[in-house]
């Protein structure tokens, strides 16, 4: 049995507190808040857990045995290294840090501690992710040609983090996972249109060696509501729509084919193939709930998670090298990751 | 009446001789191609109009008032100064020619016999764009925040020009009309997946100095068709679905706040506004009718189109700027346009 | 402050008492249910409210100033009846009763004790169902001609009620809310699949003396799930999806106009208008809370609540009604309403 | 090679007069129209076509071996009969005729003289019902346990039918083809809104003894088109969209189970179960041309379309028992057909 302490309970936090309170293993222990009308919730909610306004009492804790950070990012580092300093293991939000120095070190740290360091990169634990890596990895795409995201709506505008911080984090950690390869360079466009706040609408392309190039569209100033991903493969294409209720995923065999028949060279010799169309089922298990318990099991067993540090940094070096891009007018930024992914 | 010839009867051919043939103050004498099995089609359909395998021919016809031509773009500019040179006014499919500097000298050309020039962008016909910028003038929009198309589908690939010729030259001509602004500056990407053929796919934003930002995604090689504009603004928001069968202009009553009230100093002061949305009737003529009429009308009135030479020299240096943009990886490049539009 | 009394914690309960506790005007003093192990979650959620195995308990608590009654349908008329036996006001999930009949009493009963009486049709307080009578009584609608809606999914079967005694509910008491009528004829078919169980498909027309005609189509057997109405009058049509995350309702200002043009004998003279559509904004309040704050009022002003027993019994009157026409394979049976409602 | 005389070029007759002219084995040989100006039309687009105002000149034309009827309905019995006297094979337009006796003397006299009868039941030959009808033939649907059709849009009024003769004699035909069994009862409601049309909605029950049920929702008046049909089966459901651009037949793995557990005897022992979607290429030919070359071979080779006389008949049947139980409000009507088709 795995006992957390959680650090925040704004937004995110009760989704983990609950998920935590239920998921096979793990318990809650604490949960800090600098407001205490946030630790009143908590106390009626769950009266059996401690509750404080100085997280530092759940690090004195030797009742808890990981920390969950659910604050502002610019917070992440600060208590996240003294959580591991503290010989606790670590739940961060996403993104993980401001600065990928950060992450280095974070990530520096826990190796050295020995502890599991999980990043809450949510989507890589829905079904609909799993289910697309599945069906790539089969190769029944084909090799991919592309990945466009469309992620917009009105809102939440924030004070601290631009749209690629809050939205496109989301397609830098499923590309990570689908794709398996870090990209080479990046170029991104964007914009605030209200001065004094952070970009709130941004265009990002991100160019891998493979050939695979990947494009996400996000803001938070549409009049609609958008959550799309169109991937592009040799044999087949994906569509998902994340507000779909039920067939989020669509294969299609659709796609287009070559020919080099000599007798055709005034042509342009492309042919379009298209056939049917298959949603598959998709695991209903809330992600949130399948991320607790895998970081559960990571501890017991010492096993690094499918969202670790690692995968942290890489999407913390992208929101760098995109946020850097866009405030050039889409000037091309190159990755010079040390961390290359070994798919 | 205004006798038209029209060079070139492939797939936008006969839509043209389709719609001079029954425009008011239009007819139709003369159809060329180099295909005689076209010609065959014509004669079946029109036994009345003349048909030739020889362009020249129209342009020696001096019952031929004005020559369209709907050919392949690598050939608009030799065929479009011999229809100037021969005294024709002249209608042009788009993009108006391969270069900025051939659409210039088909400008000056125009102008010297004080002949009428017209570039066939369509959309600027329809009932939808019409409205929008009806909208967008009447001051409703209030700032326009930014533009962001997608314009995707499965094919058709083309030999001779990428996606960003084929597809966001509407956009390209779409934001001319709405903005009555040319853009500072252009960051593209894209990519061909096929070896020796144009770029398949292409992002594309517009840096205007009004502050305006527009983004243009274009693909051949997408699973699904999607044709949707999103403009926002100050006041209200506009989505354009292309596809929808009624109701595709919708205008959202929907927009951000900002205070700044002092004592929110520490929080971001932004409101949420929202409200009715409305979908106003569109006219339903069809959108190259009213173009050919309009056109008829210019040469009788001796007006300027308003998809005039300037439009389609603009549209082609978008196209110029876009395309080189996207072979530097995104590399930002500054429009200098002489011809500026006076809006 | 009304004390609130809640008989069963099953699937509706807890929504009742999530908002009994949060309402205006109202508080929960006590929570019953035959299984202890809801109670156990009640005791968890709200440690102080009193909770037991017997309803006894709350109609002997001179502390409970009402009581809702949200138990399988079976038993509505004997707690109903001994609640207000006990001076307790009283409010009942939908349908009120098993038949026409206990409706009556219990309704007579309410009278005769001068208690509050609440049948929770709860889409009456829904901001959409609002915003299209407030349409229809402004006559901006014209008449009436036709309600048409379809409320279907897969499940939930039901052990003891029908379909139209489950989802065709919603309608009755939609229409009587609209159109403050009542029908004076339904002819209804429908079927059930599976030997022994309820019927789980129905369609339902409804006529009216002023001449509209309505239809429901209700069905736990349908692979998608739609809940759709479509109202057509004379001046205008309203659409009213209740799955679309925003604009529900939509106006569209279409229809039909006739001429008496005697030229125009052999021809049909019908025209057809189409303009504008409109999406209004709806008020965002959660349905159940308007209603529960509204018979909370009703009981401290002494006021007749919307959804009274009035409502309560004609809907009642309408399932029997259907359900007898249903099992004649569409016999027209015709409504002898003692009580038709003084719109 | 077959050829056509084709009597009416008002709404339809132009769609048979390209496909005869098109189709493997068919070309036209004349057309017959009251209105001269239709004839003009004709004459411009198909230069070597006989012209005529008078359908008896097409009877007496020794070179017309078929005659296709295009008029109002209330003439194809005599223009029919007169063909088929004159020993032309028929082609005639759904609905077949006015009534049931009328249909059955044509059937008779085209048996006599050897004659091919083909009725326009268009949708038998579309991709997306010969799909359906593969599907249940397969057993993949298991037992049908309904048809579920909405068939509406604004318009257009007609003069000499009701919207069931229009609209619903799709659905008649379909239902044949899908289910090869014929109902035995019907139950239909409707109205007329207009004082002298047709009726312009109806809400149609069928019965089959296999307990299958089948309901069609037509109308002439809602705002919105949809052409939406539901089958359900104990073993997959079917969802078929005609105004899908593609992806029009969508076929779930979706379900109800029961168990016999006598130890859940106090549950509703109902299961569901919801797995993959799959939406199967159609086969894209226009399903005219199908139908048109179809006649062409039953003509050549002695057979019998699918869409025979009998079909025709079977449908008129079902529109005078529909329109019959219409008018009586729902009144059952029994269907007592002397030609059950054996499927």
């Amino acid at each position: 049995m795995i006992k957390f302490g959680v650090i925040g309970y704004g937004y995110w936090g009760p989704n983990l507190v609950r998920n935590f309170a239920e998921a096979n293993g793990a318990a809650i222990a604490a949960v800090a808040d600098v407001d205490t009308s946030k630790l009143d919730i908590v106390n009626k909610r769950y009266p059996a857990v401690r509750t404080t306004t100085r997280f530092q009492d759940l690090l004195d804790d030797p009742g808890v045995d990981a920390i969950a950070i659910a604050t502002p990012v610019n917070t992440h580092f600060e208590l996240g290294m003294a959580a591991l300093k503290a010989g606790k293991h670590l739940w961060l939000e996403k993104p993980m840090t401001e600065t990928s120095l950060q992450a280095r070190k974070l990530i520096d740290e826990a190796a050295k501690r020995n502890l599991c360091l999980f990043v809450d990169h949510t989507f890589i634990y829905t079904g609909a992710i799993r289910k697309m890596r599945e069906i790539i990895k089969s190769g029944d795409l084909g090799r991919v040609y592309y990945y466009d995201s469309v992620r917009i709506n009105l809102g939440l505008f924030q004070r601290d983090v631009n749209v690629i911080s809050d939205l496109a984090v989301h397609d830098f950690s499923i590309l990570d996972y689908l794709l398996g390869e870090h990209p080479v360079a990046i170029s991104a466009s964007g914009m605030n249109h209200f001065p004094g706040t952070p970009e709130n609408l941004g265009f990002i392309t991100l160019f891998y060696e493979s050939g695979t190039i990947a494009h996400c569209n996000v803001s938070w100033l549409a009049p609609v509501k958008v959550r799309q991903i169109l991937i592009g493969g040799s044999k087949k294409m994906i569509t998902y729509d994340d507000l779909e209720p039920s067939e989020k995923v669509k294969i299609y065999d659709k796609g287009v084919s070559f020919t080099d028949d000599p007798k055709q060279i005034h042509e342009l010799r492309v042919g379009y193939r298209t056939g049917d169309m298959w949603a598959p089922k998709l695991a209903g298990t809330e992600a949130l709930r399948l991320g607790a318990e895998h970081f559960v099991d990571c501890i017991a067993d010492g096993k690094t998670p499918e969202t670790d540090g690692g995968l942290g940094l890489r999407v913390v070096e992208l929101i760098e090298a995109a946020t850097s891009s866009m405030r050039g007018r889409g000037e091309t930024v190159y990755i010079q990751s040390q961390r290359r992914k070994a798919s």
